[in-house]
């Protein structure tokens, strides 16, 4: 089987070939596809392993091109060449692209296309660490649909239950739906519609979730539509590093403190770690015909080993057939807020 | 001058009784209006201070009562009082509430009323720390409106510009518009149709601005929609807290960590007080007659402090009447996207 990987477009494509060799090493029962530049895959890699076939480029997608029109316009960047190696080839189960957001979910919808016509949209997760040690929680959507409907945030549900069921083995994936309060008649129209729909699901919904418990560690799939999905994961990022930067601030302001520092390193270092957001990267786009990952702009090695071992996981597991039974199998009804589609 | 300051309704009133005491002392030419139950004061306050007033209560709006039926079911609950004073005195110039944010808002609306009939809604606003030590961001809205127009979010930008050139002395205000992206075609029809009304405003709009971004101190003001801001507001508070429980399970699982502590205390306890709400609490509700600030339910002496130290400040910048004029005097187009009111 195979795994594509698209090292171009982002912030250091020869972190994506060294994350390459890490995953072809890892897993020897699978061939790692390389779509690059010569020079990037030549600057890092120098052959040796059989498990890694390259795949040569001379363009890449940038975050200026306009997402839908990369098809057109670009069709020898490694983005495209990557979704259309994933499309044409069976044995090739799943794919890694560090490169534009937008992009990669055009590729994905219309290259690999939509895992049934009954699902409406499908979404970009994202993954966060929780209180819970090796616990994860994971965000759908965490930003690609802007103005969803209360029926795509209910297949959101639907979704993101197989994914963590699938991918962590977790029996029966607790949903929370994202709100203002705990209580069902809070929030916006879309939300309590939704809160209505998702009800009546086959998931486990354990109701509302405020901001504020994201990473409780009490949920294992937090529903909400892009926009707040976008907010939740970037205030989580952005306060993190806040804190961390003011806490070594007020350290290097006293000599003290700088001390007691040498002695806290490891416990400094292993919360940084657990914050670090490439040891989870590769949010899954759910709902299309095959694997897709799309990592953080800046992933370096450990970020596509991560997504790598995920990719192989998700099709041991067969989170593809899982989501398209789960769609087919359940109705969700009409939004009464809500006609459109 | 009187602030009246609503006691009951939270969870520790007496030291909201002791916030008062202290802020008595520090504004001897105002007088602090306590309104309580005749225990909760009594267990605080033995008299002394001529610049206090008691107005005893026997009642207390609680979280279980409906906002908008509490002025007519709990007339006499401190809430109720607290705002029945408030509009009923010339020299009352603001009150401090840690009540139900509910009530609270429905009690500044219709005993006190809005500022103008060409306002859509009133504000909740909260002020979050940033990396700029001692420099504070106004989210508005904090929470208090779902489903907003963008016609009221213009008019957010307006007042939350006011109050932070009355409030904190910024001579202008940078304004930034929460979305998903700064490019000003991103985000969901509501954030786009918002920023094309605040862009014609007179006020220092400075673009849209990331949830990862809403600490850096690059903003004086970011405009949201009631439930984006309350998933800001609350994943930063949420994610402060998880960082500093992670950092201290670290170093307490180590000795050498536990060690290094000592000599970090105070490092540490400088980053936990910056991130501490009560220091910045009383959140402005902003569009109404008089100087409103709900206090966090779990409000303590320091937030009661803060609040009446705001309201003075706020009194003798003419906060009302900036806000009243800002209001008055800019007219914000209708946005195309939306109809209604």
């Amino acid at each position: 089987m195979k795994i594509i990987v698209d090292v171009e477009g982002c912030d250091y494509p020869e972190k994506m070939v060294g994350g390459c060799i890490d995953s072809a090493k890892a897993h020897p029962d699978y061939t790692i596809v390389i779509v690059g530049r010569k020079e990037t895959v030549n600057k890092v890699y120098s052959g040796g392993l059989n498990n890694i076939e390259i795949v040569e480029v001379e363009d890449a997608v940038t975050n200026d091109d306009v997402p839908t029109r990369v098809i057109r316009q670009k069709p020898d960047s490694s983005l495209v060449r990557a979704f259309t190696i994933l499309k044409e080839n069976d044995d090739a189960i799943g794919i890694v692209s560090a490169g534009s957001t937008g992009a990669v979910l055009t590729c994905a919808t219309l290259i690999i296309g939509r895992i049934s016509k009954s699902l409406h949209r499908p979404v970009v997760t994202s993954l966060m660490p929780t209180k819970i040690d090796g616990k994860l929680v994971c965000i759908a959507d965490a930003g690609s649909t802007m103005d969803a409907l209360p029926e795509y945030m209910a297949q959101y549900a639907i979704m993101g239950s197989v994914y963590m069921r699938a991918s962590f083995g977790i029996e029966k994936p607790r949903v929370g739906l994202l709100s203002v309060g705990t209580e069902e008649k809070k929030g916006d129209e879309r939300t309590k519609a939704a809160h209505a729909l998702i009800k009546e699901l086959p998931v486990n919904f354990v109701g509302n979730v405020e901001a504020r418990e994201a990473l409780s560690g009490d949920y294992d799939v937090i529903v909400t539509d892009g926009f707040a999905g976008n907010v939740l994961t970037k205030a989580v990022e952005g306060t993190a590093k806040f804190v961390m930067t003011k806490l070594k601030e007020a350290i290097m302001g006293s000599a003290s403190a700088k001390f007691g520092y040498l002695f806290m390193k490891k416990a400094f270092n292993s919360v940084r770690s657990a914050m670090d957001y490439h040891r989870y990267d590769g949010g899954a786009f759910l709902g299309v015909n095959k694997i897709v990952l799309k990592s953080h702009g800046s992933s370096n090695e450990m970020s596509v080993r991560v997504s790598v071992d995920r990719i192989v996981s998700m099709y041991e597991n067969k989170v593809i057939d899982g989501i398209r039974e789960g769609i087919a199998s359940t109705v969700v009804k009409s939004a009464e807020t809500n006609e459109e589609e």
